[in-house]
């Protein structure tokens, strides 16, 4: 995408961002449907004149992607998954400007659900819950397509089985070995889906939507392990691994995940007087819990042999 | 608690806060129970000394008070409420230190969830939730008590079944009168319980923490009405008041509370071109949601005749 | 304020949060003038019937609220301090509306400061500060004042002329007593003027904005010490009661002022392996910074008798 | 660095983050120098045992890297640049573990900036300023180098000579065109040095201290203009571009740099009533400063053509 300039290699994109827009959908039987998103617009596009000189005749203005991403929720008149509708977006960008070669669109969704009230569903009732999904289409002219989704904030803690030890010990390490620690980490996720152009998406209303949630439940399973026994974990980075294949090996159209588990740590209680006295001594009971500094495990597995 | 110094009239308090505890229990069967708690400790104490001259001596460092977290958190060896716990904490400042009159404790509890997994209940499994259950225990050396709980970041929204009509109009009013809007708010709630004396509080384990939960339940029943039909609110101002009834006319120890309720507006997405030709023109169907400005509702509502 | 509703005491206020203004002026040499400020505007009135039941009549729309920041804005022909805009609004609440029996009105100033390009001040360009002015102006319909102005964000640092000994010492004490440590604090101001009525307000144009700067110059060279021998600091506790008297002994129309200064600990580096052999010795050098815990030191310092 | 894990492609990096280190120094006059830095590690190493299987014998611990933090500042006997302590840290992960290929360390300094009293500098007085020096250094085996520095939220403002014209006008556009409006951004920039291995880096103290405000200089000078003329900017993409000119016209061992500078927008304030009448009319004085949505502008500019 670098262009030459003044005999420099330039680069840029431009786009709006933090975009919101809430949309209401409501079924014959009275019932509303609501979702509020968060959208970012990034357009690769031939409009070089605009930085080199004063000449804005290739610019999409800023204002003009805001006023689309309304247009086009206006549009979908049915309940509609984020992915589909960042698609949506995406593909108007790149069709509807000749310039624009390439729109990179992310959505961010405030997890707004449905109450309960007396154990039944609310008709018109949402509740602000945690964690929260995601989504970036990237879409070409020429049709290719790249889609990935994913989480962000997924705070999971475990007050046992959980352990690390065998690491190596030189002369800064004071750690110790352990085979029992509360593990607590808040996920970012992203998966990437095999659907490489826009005419292989599945047609199938909110498949995206369902995809999502049956992603975060095998996660989830898999980090705490059955309820009565839950599932020993040597390592953020095996219960890492073990989370990745897990997905892999269960969403075929799913081609590669990308996991961020910061490892955020609860200090044991040792507190002892000037004189060494003990004031608190640890028995599994009583932590400190640390924002900063945390660990940082990150991973990427994939079916083929890309970069992620 | 005011004090002459130099002619002048001063008043202090001093503490720590952000002290972050947790805490975890394993009952017999082998299930674990678990809480993390941000606690603020702040003392009245006799202390000018150290303001007005280099003199420490009745200072209780701050160092100490958040040591004296742990010790009590340690001392716990019963899973207990944070309301309890904050009471606790109270006691020990004011009872074990005799320059200090009055101790002011307030927990913030981090929303840690027992997950289910297929349905079970996990052993020792928690997850992230959204709404925080806070508490305000101040205790004075006479064993006088104010004990207040409450809830902070609970965002509801409804949408449709909201409106305001009939408001004052002139010539800085620009605002249409509506029947059909989105309502939504994050609510801060603060309760004060009738008990006034430590020795008046009731023994019952987990009695604030059941509690807490119930009145959420009323918060939030009142605020959306039945799952069906829903019910109309004719201003935040008069849902938040039924709100507050709600709870003084079913939980008959809480003497008072006080809601804030931001009104968080969704705004209706009409868009015209430079020409003034309709771009998105709204049917109760996209919004744009805004953090700010919003409106600011607030009230209290009391047994007696007391200050807000 | 209390009412009687419905057999209970009921209290209220609304309002308008973050209304966002910028304002431009010009003088006659081209030289521009630009602030930002946050406003929030909270009326107390009697509007009691919009909570009880359907009648929104005696309701002042937040709406309207805002708009009227922006009137007023507009209205003011000349560059004004943020004190004297805060007094406009909440006057012309008071004084508008017959149900507003009291208006307050915080301002909170971006920091945009005057940039200097070579060595001179810039006609019109501006940058990024840190701490910021507010202010808040209680007015009623009599025409009594309250005024505020403070400062927020102001974080300041020394790494030496501080310690703190002589303190308690009891079975939770673990901190060591030093004459030698980092002090480091962020602070929050507020400083009650003597002008209690909208008529005694000085009317020298800007004299609040001077104030605040001179007050500010005050606490800070009052905390630092000259440049080259610094003071020593026996406690924050001390150092902050001699800001505030220096305050006060030095501006006769400041009534009050209220300091909040956490102790941000800035913690001795001493780490050991697990065979208790050193990796590094703490010498004065090197040193953990904390957000939480942090200490609470706070006091407020009058030329009356007056509660906190 | 993939590998092969159970048939899948494999990427994976694990490291410490958020550490928090100050550092003071004393030269012999009596001078203190100090710096607070929050350093992020991440480590490519060959460990994929640990998350394959239980066998964590390649794996440095997080915790360890967060002790080499402590000690390298420690060993730091002089004053010495966050770029140079980075590469300190890089360097020692790659050379003392052989299981390390790769080692990326970021720093972001927090602006403490000594203070004048009286017009002198203080000898151990600081300040909080506002935008933050950031830098990344990535260390190879090899001694291959890249080393980036940085800027965060260095936010800029002017009032004038701005503009925004000639752009693309269709269905969807409703951005008046405009030759006089507020150009806001809050800049973050990184630029790569030409050193490209260990050994090219040059040895003068606090070369890149000097480099990072010589930098900053030119994008703030670029930015406004003239003291009394300013520049006009017929575009935020084409004020982008001159500022990363600037740098690259000025300092030869930069090979290129990126900004990213938002549109943030003060939008003009014009307000009706419901009857369409005027409540407040523009005329480039009045002004809604907003977050969002804004305007997202990046670029990169290079001597050679390499990706952004």
């Amino acid at each position: 995408m670098a262009v030459n300039a003044e005999g420099f290699s330039f680069e840029q994109r431009h786009g709006k961002e933090r975009v919101r827009v809430g949309r209401v959908w409501k079924n014959r039987a009275g019932r509303h449907f609501f979702v509020e998103w968060n959208v970012s617009i990034n357009l690769l596009s031939d409009c070089a004149a605009a930085y080199l000189r004063d000449d804005n005749s290739d610019i999409v203005a800023t204002d003009t992607m805001k006023n689309t991403v309304y247009v086009k929720a206006k549009e979908c008149s049915e309940h509609i998954s984020m992915e589909d509708f960042a698609i949506v977006l995406a593909k108007h960008f790149t069709s509807f400007y000749h310039q624009v070669t390439t729109a990179i669109v992310k959505i961010v969704e405030k997890p707004w659900e449905r109450v309960y009230i007396d154990g039944q569903l609310h008709e018109h009732g949402f509740k602000l819950g945690s964690e929260k999904h995601t989504t970036e289409a990237i879409v070409k002219k020429s049709g290719a397509l790249q889609l990935t989704s994913g989480i962000e904030g997924l705070a999971l803690l475990k007050t046992t089985k959980s352990g690390f030890e065998g690491f190596i010990r030189d002369q800064y390490t004071a750690l110790p070995e352990t085979r029992e620690r509360v593990l607590a980490t808040e996920i970012t996720a992203a998966w990437r889906y095999s659907y490489e152009s826009l005419s292989s998406v599945p047609q199938k209303p909110h498949y995206f939507t369902e995809r999502y949630l049956d992603v975060k439940k095998v996660l989830v399973d898999t980090f705490y392990g059955p309820p009565k026994e839950g599932v020993y974990s040597p390592s953020v980075q095996n219960t890492l691994y073990l989370m990745a294949k897990s997905v892999l090996n269960r969403f075929l159209d799913i081609s590669s995940i990308q996991l961020k588990m910061p490892n955020i740590h609860f200090l044991p209680v040792n507190l002892k007087n000037k004189d060494n006295q003990t004031i608190v001594k640890f028995a599994d009971d009583v932590f400190l819990p640390t924002d900063e500094p945390h660990g940082s495990i990150q991973a990427s597995l994939s079916r083929s042999w890309s970069k992620m």
